[in-house]
């Protein structure tokens, strides 16, 4: 069996995110008054709304993933604090206007911000947020850190604009889904990592070792989301459960309880992802169908490979709290959805 | 009598935009090709809606400013050609965010993006135009212009949510009107401007002069707007007329004769602003008040006195067919009032 195999499993306990907390601990407190004082602005509704999600139980992964690479990389500088700081920015403005686009009424176990302050000062802050990540990368100065924000920043506008595309639209495959899933979550993820070999100056190979990490983290972490939106309960999503179907969005677990479905079970989704109300009769029996389909467990399974992926990208940096933290970290995303 | 004084008239004809057109054409050409070419994707509904907005009707008069600066320093590269894209880029970004913020009907002639293409796509091709305006910054790889444009990015964003706050406040001073339209629109003129300095390396006074030019043009600009909102007719406007009122947008005009006006006219303009349904009688009489409280042509002359400082800050640049077409652009911003 190989160690990556063996990585997704913890001895004795559940796997959790303790140790990258742990990890980067002192480190993510000079992130976070970076954050608190470039969310601020004379116009109060500014720092009012993005305190809102900021402060409010997000779990800043991503900038996480970014010191955590860094240590891996034993860089020493803090120039990485403010970059943290712009991708918890770039990931913000796109929460702000998933909200407006998904109308949707929780974010992160609070009433999203658009249900307070109206969509308008929601896109806007939003546009705020985005300018002043831009700001934090100018003033920290290299170029191919911009380079790749701004590239990721792009593909992911893609990403949800390609997901509007593909909503109730029930003959979506599983490679478009990839492709979405992709560009909406795990291109920042990927940046995120990536950035920590640039400022380490420890060249592409190892930018692309964390890139790939970073990419295929991110690709099993939106899996096991779509997967515990069908499966898992409110108080663990911070957003309500069933929201993906009642939205009609074509998630893996649709996908394979579609394709694997039969002729009942096709004109069921054809009929309640194309055209449905979202009912939650629709979405008792859209759990049932999925059941029967092994689509939950199976979109697990493939989050478990791509954690897999994940944890083998970095097999060749050395041993040491920051590899075992990441690795965790692995472990703990596809966890989540048991 | 000065001669920018003098300059805001031309001698026995209108003022107009055209000497502008013709000295920048050759460079638009390619400009509008980098343009076309950025704003492809293979998710064909970036380019549809961004292509709505872009090929359709667009004056480009930020580019074109960006364009004639450089022409005034005698600047011969073409690094600006990729800059001046950038900036309608976010030009664009902002008028698609707009349109969903305001709600409006026609932008440029034309029913706006958000009702063919619904809000959603409308904010995330937004975003997708901003990261594209970021894309080409850093590819031209000016640190100070991508702090000059990040910048500006923020402050309109602050902008926008402060003309939010302001909505319905009938005791918003002139003050903050003109804090609001210097964020919101004359800061993307005076970016426009300034980098045309930074490539052409001329040094900070150069830009500071550039800088100012666009700024007061700017707020000439959106003074002679907020104007014709309430004089104008829909199609030199290529917006509804009467959209600020029924918007409850606190413009000039609206303050001038709420502050000029007598008891009777006070009560108007607190039921109106405050709390009106925007009617056509409410905006007749509205009008009404503002003819009577000279309103609307003082709203003009202090634009003209902007265009006036415009003209001066690049009075020592020397003569030439840039200058004139820089000074003739200020006279025609402020002619579109008449």
């Amino acid at each position: 069996m190989s160690a990556s195999v063996h990585a997704l499993r913890t001895a004795g306990r559940e796997p959790s995110i303790e140790p990258l907390m742990q990890l980067v601990a002192p480190a993510l407190n000079s992130v976070n008054e970076i954050i608190l004082a470039r969310m601020q602005s004379d116009v109060s509704v500014i720092p009012a709304l993005a305190g809102h999600l900021i402060s409010g139980g997000g779990k800043r992964l991503r900038p996480m993933l970014t010191l955590a690479s860094a240590r891996l990389l034993d860089y020493e500088g803090t120039r990485h604090h403010k970059l943290s700081a712009a991708v918890e920015f770039i990931h913000t403005a796109t929460l702000l206007h998933d909200d407006v686009v998904d109308g949707s009424e929780q974010r992160r176990g609070k009433k999203a911000a658009n249900l307070i302050w109206g969509n308008q000062a929601t896109v806007l802050v939003g546009d705020f947020l985005f300018s002043r990540a831009f700001e934090l990368m100018v003033e920290d100065g290299s170029l191919k850190v911009l380079k790749i924000l701004s590239g990721a920043s792009a593909v992911i506008a893609q990403g949800e604009v390609d997901q509007l595309q593909t909503q109730r639209r029930i003959d979506t495959t599983e490679e478009r889904y990839l492709q979405v899933i992709t560009a909406k979550t795990a291109v920042l993820f990927a940046a995120a990592c990536q950035i920590a070999g640039v400022v380490s100056e420890r060249g592409e190979e190892v930018e692309a070792k964390l890139e790939s990490f970073g990419r295929n983290l991110g690709i099993a972490f939106q899996l096991v989301d779509d997967a515990i939106d069908y499966a898992g309960n409110e108080a663990e999503m911070g957003k309500d459960a069933g929201d993906d179907f009642r939205e009609g969005k074509l998630t893996l677990p649709v996908i394979l309880a579609y394709k694997r479905g039969d002729a009942a079970a096709k004109r069921f989704w054809e009929r309640a992802i194309g055209s449905g109300d979202g009912s939650d009769d629709d979405l008792a029996e859209a759990i049932a169908h999925m059941r029967a389909a092994d689509a939950i467990s199976d979109t697990l399974e493939r989050a478990r490979h791509y954690g897999r992926l994940a944890i083998d990208a970095i097999a060749d940096f050395p041993a040491g709290k920051a590899k075992d933290a990441l690795t965790e970290t692995v472990a703990f995303a596809v966890a989540r959805g048991y």
